[in-house]
């Protein structure tokens, strides 16, 4: 079964709101067992609408429309749907009590210019729409189904539950598909691909997508079947297979972020962290915080930005920042140990770098960070190059950093320590 | 000027995973005058991509096509831009050239993947990435441009702005409407729209838009006029008349972000800053430092996550945390003078609160915050109540510390002071 999703709006194309809607219905429609091949989104006007609308029926068996069902004059979809069809638009007097019922409960007149959302081109089903006044339509058209439903995410989501998933499911459609993931960091895709390229493509019934992120690579494995079960059991065996071949770059077989791992790790040995920030500046101490309860793990630290304070409050000796440099290996070391004793943590981190624009030597560029973890059997300290903006370095930095942290926790090699 | 925008990813339409690219092109092409008539997703599917590609050149004046350049299997644009156009895809040894630096850079063998990237549809210009590396493509085809860029948004974006803008521009699209912003913090949009409303809608040649962020709302003034000179002036005029309506909740006539206004204020003032997190736990000290430059005024501070640590690193007293609580005016005002005193900065910041979603209580509820900013004359301390889950609560708190940092600044009244 073939899907295609239409939002229209103005504001989707214009004004740099995000269409949030189609990646929503697209996610319920495949997990539906659908497949979805396009998704069209097209401005408030009645001829590009009519044109989205014919194509979407020219292509698939069901189409889901949103948005343009309000009552306002730039709110188009509803002619445009009956020019498609070749029908008139009726008074459906049963949505009409249902739109003036809305009014009447918030104690207000109903406006002349909600009469248009009861107007129905013939043949269609209204949907209620019990969050909001515009109904939806369903409507048959040389055997394609289609759903309109309101452009708003909250009505739409709770229509698209209560309609279009019962009829779809009604119908028959069964999902085949099951869905797996595999987040990784600190490797990049190409060179993952490398390494599990050739293995996915022997393995049957197996779909693999790489979603790469400034932070690191997820891989979702989806798996196919003639039921569930097997679909299920496909993409199951692929993780496990797939994460095996990848080692230790795999920090979380499902939907986790590594600073959530990270959080577990410190919870089952009962241990404490603390950050000593240079480049990251917070970010790290605002990443272990998003998860609620991380008080449990997680004590405080400093951002410690000038060399001044790396000594003040951090007590790296004036000596090391005078040989080394802040952006060295022993100045991270430093740090973390610094953190550590002061806030008397378990771990502590240090990160120091250069996240540019400026500052940069050939000696040491823009993106050069170093990663210090102090723990119970000294400081582990290890060299990164990231490319990439200012934002873009001190987000692989944070990254990187919690992966470090990782890698001591569970006692894994990682990359050679820096001496 | 019609314009197309094609974006290809599976994760788009099948994993939750929201296109924001489309929204983003779409703006900017709007602004250069462009005409957006159609925004397709389509799954990584040669033959989808080619249909999609075929309908927006049939359609439009320029095509902006985003994704599926990667150097793994799935990344299947380039061969269907070929066939669309019926070319060969040929080395160009430039861009080899350039994909092999980037991984030399980072000290990494370029993995044979990766020259797939270096293939180029016959006549296609390849256009650089400085952010990653997948070249972009630019081609003509029956007097349609079509852009491919890469789907990564940082890179995505810097290359709209690099390529596609300047070429559209030169090639004399005209633009008649001009853009003003306004940019305020701590006020609702229901409150804004209440005190500007009236006086908008009798500007004559103006439009608004207002942008809610967790952050605060973004005003837009668009300016129409047959010239761009008449609606730069309207633009110009509805923004200042709007803006000295409003009053101090306006922070910034432009793009500037609050972080900035607050960094150019404190190098004109010749001071420094740092700040004593608690429940932002980093999240002002990353915000802060976002700007390049920023150590001239930001020297660092303390994330006093646990009560421990803020006796310990910044020196309040026992009692006052005992009397008063962690989350309270007094621990906040000490706070703030204790991060100044250990740091030796011009001025602190002190922030305290319950992000949630555990930890609240009747009298101190998720949301409560206190911050207090020390500075030359005293401590002004300040208490809010945001709404949201916690994430938004921390950034509320984060935004509201830098405008309490403003108006003690600029020597702004502000809400009342916390006894």
């Amino acid at each position: 079964m073939k899907a295609e999703i239409i939002t229209i709006g103005n504001e989707l194309l214009e004004t740099g709101h995000v269409d949030s809607n189609s990646a929503f219905i697209g996610e319920r429609l495949t997990l539906l067992g659908a497949s979805v091949t396009r998704a069209t989104t097209v401005p408030d006007d009645p001829e590009l609408i009519r044109k989205a609308i014919e194509n979407g029926i020219a292509e698939a068996d069901v189409v889901v429309v949103t948005g343009g069902l309000g009552p306002t004059a730039d709110d188009r979809t509803r002619q445009a749907i009956a020019r498609v069809l070749g029908k008139k638009l009726v008074l459906d007097e049963a949505v009409l009590a249902t739109v003036r019922a809305h009014f009447e409960r918030r104690g207000l007149p109903m406006p002349e210019s909600n009469l248009s959302q009861a107007m129905v081109p013939e043949g269609a089903r209204a949907l209620e729409n019990r969050a909001g006044t515009a109904p939806g339509l369903l409507l048959e058209h040389e055997k394609t189904l289609v759903f309109v439903l309101p452009g708003v995410p909250v009505e739409m989501k709770a229509m698209l539950e209560n309609y279009v998933g019962p009829y779809l499911e009604g119908r028959g459609l069964k999902r085949l598909t099951a869905e797996r993931l595999l987040r990784t960091t600190g490797v990049p895709e190409s060179v993952l691909s490398q390494r599990i390229g050739g293995i996915a493509k022997r393995l049957a019934r197996i779909d693999l997508a790489y979603l790469p992120r400034v932070t690191g690579v997820d891989i979702r494995i989806t798996g196919r079947g003639d039921t569930l079960k097997k679909a299920n059991v496909a993409a199951e065996s692929a993780q496990e297979r797939l994460a095996n071949e990848l080692g230790d770059c795999v920090y979380a077989r499902g939907e986790e972020s590594l600073e959530q791992v990270v959080g577990y790790l410190l919870v089952m040995k009962d241990k404490t962290v603390s950050v000593a920030e240079s480049c990251t500046a917070g970010r790290l101490g605002w990443t272990l915080t998003k998860t609620p309860g991380s008080s449990d793990y997680f004590v405080g630290g400093m951002i410690a930005y000038s060399n001044e304070l790396k000594k003040r409050l951090l007590g790296v000796k004036a000596g090391i920042l005078k040989e080394h440099g802040a952006v060295s290996a022993e100045t991270a070391r430093a740090m973390a140990l610094g953190v550590k004793t002061k806030t008397r943590s378990g771990y502590g981190i240090g990160v120091t770098g250069i996240a540019g624009p400026g500052g940069g030597s050939d000696e040491r560029p823009v993106g050069l960070v170093y990663i210090a973890v102090s723990g119970i059997r000294g400081e582990k300290v290890r060299e990164f190059r990231f490319a990439g903006g200012r934002d873009s370095v001190r987000e692989q930095a944070c990254q990187a950093a919690l992966d470090v942290l990782r890698r001591v926790l569970l006692n894994l090699p990682g990359a050679p320590d820096v001496p």
